[in-house]
């Protein structure tokens, strides 16, 4: 069975380095001429697998916009997921789940296990219980080819509160995630199937992102003020494991199919530019 | 409209203080005779309702073990939401949740707004991305009457290394958490609608909890270690606030309906003990 790490290297040398999230807002759905309830989150969801499904390497339902409509909405990212699949695309499900060990496994199982109707590619975890308790994640996602990427420093401003508080050991809580992501990392070729969030807003890190040998999902791009220029201060010699993602920049663009493929073409050259020093 | 704090507050004086919690793991519905499926999970769900929802003042169900079947899961836990609601429990929904502003405001929808098929009287956030990230789920709360607990010291051995952290200016990160919570509840009478998850399994905590003029929803109890005797230790002046949150050692008594309420009524003996000293 392939590593997820191996999957998401493949995809993106098929691909180009790019993540575009799924992340239906009400005033997205205003915008594209949607209502705000179940039918305009499958149209608007179908419209971006259409659009990108079949061009770009990860795609990224964010959960919360579909928990808005319950049940319903569930089954409307039960169908996004699978549809996302089908066209070729990686599926990362930004559901920032955390909790104790036991908790953590049952939502390993939702979202790692293949038998799972939410079964995806990689989803993204937050440490606040430390990164121990996320244990059972890592483990199904080992056994199962699945990725995880775990909250690190976060594209928001009030994340450094937390993110750079600072252990007994002086070593600060991102520096903490950052460690021990390496060390399951260690020897994975060609790249680990362990990832982290790391904003791309948040300027020079003074952290050694290259030792993590897994991918480095950077949000922030595009709405939230980071252009891809900023790639370069924040990720260093990290550059090569950088998955750029983008949301609203890109969906904006819509409901046109045409539209969203040209901005998503638009941010990758960016990306590429940025990635290379082209 | 009643705040969360009221509700809660006169659901504790009829019903005593007592969180029972649905955590239908996979060796608990072993353990009952059912199918690792969703309709083990619903059988095991509607039992728990029939025999608490009318005598315990909090229900807690944990959303992974809804969300590990999909959809269809989730239209389970609707169902018992609103099946607990009728029977005059309020539900808790322990979901963990957390995010970048705009996304919180999502699941603020997702779980506070009354139109949501998922709405619920509280839930529990993440502040990993900083208090200040969950505002949106504060200012919900409070429009429409529900409640939010945010972890601070949780149960689990592996949390200590991001809660104990120091923040830049010498506070630990859960005294930031407290602190913070603490004025979004100062002089609301006669308790504050924003509550801490606080484990029990923690000892002394250093910090002053009745500061906080909130809920502080205790779990760890039973299963996970910690006795109701141990509730003195960690809570101290703050005894009056405590939720104590029981899930395995009440659900192991299942599925026989008698036998559930029987261990409900036994821990929550052994809470009243501890919490009045008696």
């Amino acid at each position: 069975m392939e590593s997820f790490g191996a999957r998401l290297h493949r995809a993106v040398a098929e691909r180009g380095p790019l993540c575009v999230g799924i992340d239906p807002h009400p005033g997205l759905l205003a915008r594209w001429g949607l209502d705000d309830d179940v039918h305009g989150l499958e149209r608007f969801a179908d419209t971006v697998v259409e659009a990108l499904g079949d061009r770009v390497a990860v795609v990224k339902p964010q959960s919360a916009f579909f928990e808005r409509f319950g049940s319903r909405g569930v089954a409307v990212l039960e169908s996004t997921i699978r549809q996302l699949r089908l066209a070729g695309s990686l599926v990362l499900l930004d559901v920032k789940r955390g909790d104790i060990g036991s908790t953590v496994a049952a939502y390993a199982s939702a979202y790692l296990e293949p038998s799972s109707p939410l079964h995806v590619d990689a989803v993204t975890v937050s440490p606040y219980l430390g990164v121990g308790a996320l244990a059972p994640m890592f483990d199904m996602a080992a056994a199962k080819g699945g990725g995880v990427f775990v909250l690190a420093l976060t594209s928001n401003p009030e994340g450094a509160a937390v993110q750079r508080a600072r252990t007994a050991g002086g070593r600060t809580v991102a520096q903490v995630v950052i460690d021990e992501i390496s060390q399951l990392n260690a020897g994975a070729q060609p790249l680990g199937s362990v990832g982290l969030v790391v904003g791309a807003t948040i300027g020079e890190t003074g952290h050694d992102l290259a030792a993590v040998n897994g991918p480095l999902l950077a949000p922030g791009l595009g709405a939230q003020g980071a252009s891809a220029a900023d790639l370069r201060v924040v990720f260093g010699s990290a550059l090569p494991a950088v998955l750029p993602a983008y949301s609203r920049e890109v969906l904006a663009a819509g409901p046109d199919v045409a539209a969203l493929r040209a901005a998503a073409d638009r941010v990758l050259a960016d990306c590429r530019a940025a990635l290379t020093g082209s």
